[in-house]
């Protein structure tokens, strides 16, 4: 069959990018690309996460990494597409020192996002299909260790006989996403976990949670849900998937067992840390570090007069046990986000008194709205139909630059507000103060953003619509003995307060571990610099400190939904696997300290 | 694009044969046969897994069944494909009841071979991809019933206050796939082990086993094995497999679980079975009872003068513990079939001085030379890359006749003689007594007819090859205080005695359980009836009493290699259901029983 028309453009653009790219001619290449025009690159050819913006940092980019990275063999991968003026296609390519895949668009025959990701390293591919394991050594052997004789040989020595190359705080979904990647890059590798058994992070919550994001969107890498998995998953389902995935991927996942502190040293290039396994100290020393404590940083704890005269209970939203011991009782929940309205609505079921204050606006989308307009093309069911599996989607999604992504979410957000029209009305009759982002772009820029101030509506919103979750407005003044005051005046009885009121930075946990200074040094995690409320400018084009190097050598952060936690825990994975095979690893772009926190 | 000659072949053939069965003219459809024909049908028009052979034969059926089964919209599905003589292609039908997926082989433009499965019930689907459940009930509710909470009732009330329909005894790989789908189907079941945790019936095996089956002709239902999965898995890795599957499925398992009698009230139409739960006895009153206690039934323990003065220990291979405590001592291993050579091998690596009895000819094939040349095309990573995975290469592997397996497995069995001449004759020469099956028909057709009288070789044949294993040949004919006499004289010194003698039909399950009077009521299970060695005739076609209905109501036995579970435990899951819904199933050619054991 002869080229359509768009793949015969895209073959033709690829071929001159690589005549630019093998000539080392920048200024050849540059001209593929449109005045408006993005270059995400995932590790490939930066050794980073990073986008770069228009021609020019474009061309300062390639200049710098060409006669390393040496991108080459660009190849179409599949036909290309067409629609409202915009060609993509799949492509795929090598680099001196792995295999990658990219996702083209182009208007009018130039460049407007290029997609390049590093997908495999040469003589360090996972070992999978053909050349998975055989399990068995045929023939015969004197004392031949068995399987599970060599993984408890493995169990015992490593943090004892033999040092790990990574240490994982944490392990929660990142951590072990991770883990399993690094298990079949055979990175020696473990994952410290407080609880007891893997996923009791999500098990230890309130018993109505489920995941707020759907199925399609949630898979752990390597080995999907089966296709009965609920739409959203329970929090001891998805706790019981996370322990069972832990067990057979073989992870090294020392349960019941703290990080202490973690120090540098330069010289060594290593990390000493001190762990606490099951009232044992334990001392390892790793030569990468990674923080994957969850996006969410340490607790914020508000400080209000009165607070230790108050005789009820107070706890943050982190350590809230769950509802059933507050039937009849009066519970004011302060903060307004997603834990304030998933607690508010499990304490009304459970028949609790409840009154949230709401201190600032906040945006609210309905699930089933989300998942059919922001999700819908990418991680549904249609979409698999269409054979956009979540691998595919995952390089789709990853291929639209940050700062394209507002223009793609006004549309969405703009829809939304009509579909739900009479839902928004009935809130802010209610006294609800709502908004939907700085810009009107809706929930997902608000999450990269600030990580915060939204709420996924599974059912609490029409609570607060009726009246059945009280709602309070303005800022908290005092606390008295029995009361949360708020500074009009308004006295709000209460034996128990939850104080919803989120998170810090990453880099707290850093801070908690290692020392201010190193906090300091790598600075705040999370947000793109959109210079909207909560994520200070400048504009940096990629999340902070995420999946990435930070200034602090061997430090990494690594967490997010579990989307995020699936997609790059690859890229993570092979940053690791790099340093660890000795390969060399020039960053491009290593990001600046804008702020601290 | 207009369709090719063997695609409208098929698709006239299709339309030749719905018009025949819509006027129920049965001569006009018999007539679209071949002389040598076979009609295959798993469960959609027969309610039966039936093989009908010959033009009369097909006719018999199709009289029989046409007026209920109602067989409908005969639809290709894809595109045909033609080699060497032989047309065929995929299609879809309907029937009253259900839709059904099938596979049929043209000759000069006639039907060869047709099968007819079926794969789900009207009414009755599956509730996967768009039809999964949401997991989460959106809005909010007093007293809400979180999952963990209606996991916890079900498990606590499912065979106290509230009978399930099917209890399948014995929760190996066969009852956990069988107890995953009827899971998937909503039919309320429990499954009965001994064993302290599910996959212990694999773990508790000696040490050095693994799976002597590819891992792609291993892949439970719904959740495949990751990529990276060994080719053989060793037995502590499926063992953490099954348990874990176990888990995510949601499966009511029962463990520290025996039944300790079962009986049948013909008025009431269920069973009582008394279950031995943990030290406390629990009556379940189960409509459908099912027998997977493995495709081996009662071991055979062979009767020898002299076994009660014999002062070193005796064991069946099923009670060996692995070769640990037995270096340096003499064992003698009775049989040399698989179990043997395995335990021999395993002895040998740990140091005891083995010597193994053959008492018949023995067929050998090497694992590598039976992946490659019997299921290289269907299970591989070969078949993956071609667009055939297990669930494809399973229907294909069912849409060839047992009849017509003697004439495909003959070359392939000449294949293997040649391939690996060179072996053959090193295992001749160190004095083993080789054969090819009956009928040089090779392993796969000696494991239908008896499932025994072989050894996939990883490299026990190689010791016996050099003398390592030891080899005796001969009948036993006593024992003494400290050796195995044979009937020749050779007096063989033993401090252990293992007798790897094999196993009875399953229905000695049935004697033990229920009663000799049912087990022979039911009659033999496994074989052909090819009246070929312990496969006594007449032919039937189909393997006996597995996966389809006995004479015995309400009595089934389920059983074979992970494939066979996977695969026949779709259709025994659907006559299940068919029957918990009240469905009409008459049963087409119900079995006769011609042999008790």
């Amino acid at each position: 069959m002869p080229d359509s028309k768009p793949t015969k453009a895209v073959k033709a653009w690829l071929k001159k990018l690589e005549s630019a790219i093998t000539e080392k001619d920048v200024d050849k290449a540059v001209k593929l690309f449109g005045k408006d025009s993005y270059w995400r690159d995932l590790v490939s050819l930066t050794w980073n996460i990073k986008t770069v913006e228009g021609k020019e940092a474009i061309a300062a980019m390639l200049k710098k990494t060409l006669s390393s990275a040496k991108p080459r063999n660009f190849q179409i991968d599949g036909e290309a597409n067409e629609a409202g003026g915009v060609t993509d296609a799949w492509f795929t390519f090598e680099t001196a020192t792995g295999r990658g895949k990219g996702l083209v668009r182009l208007i009018d025959g130039k460049a407007w996002t290029m997609l390049t990701t590093l997908q495999e390293l040469k003589g360090h591919e996972e070992p999978k299909g053909e050349h998975r394991p055989m399990g068995v050594q045929h023939g015969a052997f004197k004392e031949r260790e068995s399987w599970s004789e060599a993984r408890a040989r493995e169990e015992s020595e490593l943090g004892y006989t033999r040092q790990p190359y990574v240490v994982i705080i944490g392990g929660g979904q990142g951590g072990i996403a991770l883990g399993a990647r690094l298990k079949r890059l055979n990175v020696p590798t473990i994952i410290i976990e407080k609880n007891d058994r893997p996923g009791d992070s999500w098990r230890k919550r309130y018993k109505s949670l489920c995941l707020h994001d759907p199925v399609w969107y949630d898979h752990l890498p390597y080995l999907p849900f089966p296709d009965h998995w609920p739409v959203f998953s329970p929090k001891d389902k998805i706790g019981d998937w996370l322990e069972m995935y832990t067990k057979v991927m073989e992870l090294n996942y020392w349960t019941k067992s703290e990080a202490t502190s973690a120090t540098w040293d330069d010289k060594a290039k290593e990390w000493t840390v001190k762990v606490n396994r099951d009232g044992k100290q334990v001392v390892l020393k790793p030569k990468q570090l990674v923080l994957a404590t969850g996006m969410s940083g340490v607790p914020n704890m508000p400080k209000f007069p009165g607070q230790d005269i108050f005789k009820g209970e107070q706890q943050h939203s982190s350590q809230h046990p769950g509802p059933d011991k507050y039937k009849g009782k009066k519970v004011v929940v302060v903060g307004s986000n997603n834990s304030s309205h998933d607690i508010c609505a499990a304490l009304w079921e459970a028949g609790a008194d409840v009154t949230m204050v709401q201190r600032s606006s906040t945006h609210i989308v309905k699930s089933d709205t989300l998942m059919d307009i922001a999700l819908g093309d990418l991680y549904s069911e249609k979409a698999v139909k269409n054979g956009i599996d979540h691998n595919k989607a995952d390089l789709i999604f990853a291929s639209l630059p940050y700062a394209v992504l507002p223009a793609i979410m006004k549309p969405q957000c703009e829809e939304t507000k009509k579909r739900d029209k009479k839902f928004y009305d009935r809130l802010k009759k209610a006294g609800f103060d709502l908004d939907f982002g700085a810009d009107d772009t809706g929930l997902f820029l608000k999450y990269l953003r600030r990580g915060s101030g939204y709420y996924i509506d599974v059912g609490a919103s029409e609570l607060v619509a009726d009246g059945k979750i009280k709602l309070a407005r303005g800022q908290v003044d005092h606390l008295t003995e029995n009361a949360v005051v708020l500074t009009d005046g308004t006295e709000l009885p209460a034996d128990l307060v939850v104080y919803a009121t989120g998170y810090g930075s990453m880099n707290g946990w850093a801070a908690k571990l290692i020392s201010q200074e190193v906090a300091d040094k790598v600075g705040k995690c999370w947000g793109l610099g959109s210079d909207t409320p909560k994520d200070p400018g400048p504009w940096e084009g990629e999340l902070r400190n995420m999946w990435k190097p930070t200034q602090q050598e061997g430090l990494w952060f690594h967490g997010g939904n579990l989307h995020q936690s699936r997609h790059y825990s690859q890229f993570l994975s092979l940053q690791l696997k790099a340093r660890e095979a000795g390969l060399k690893t020039p960053v491009y772009g290593l990001q600046k300290v804008h702020h601290l926190s």
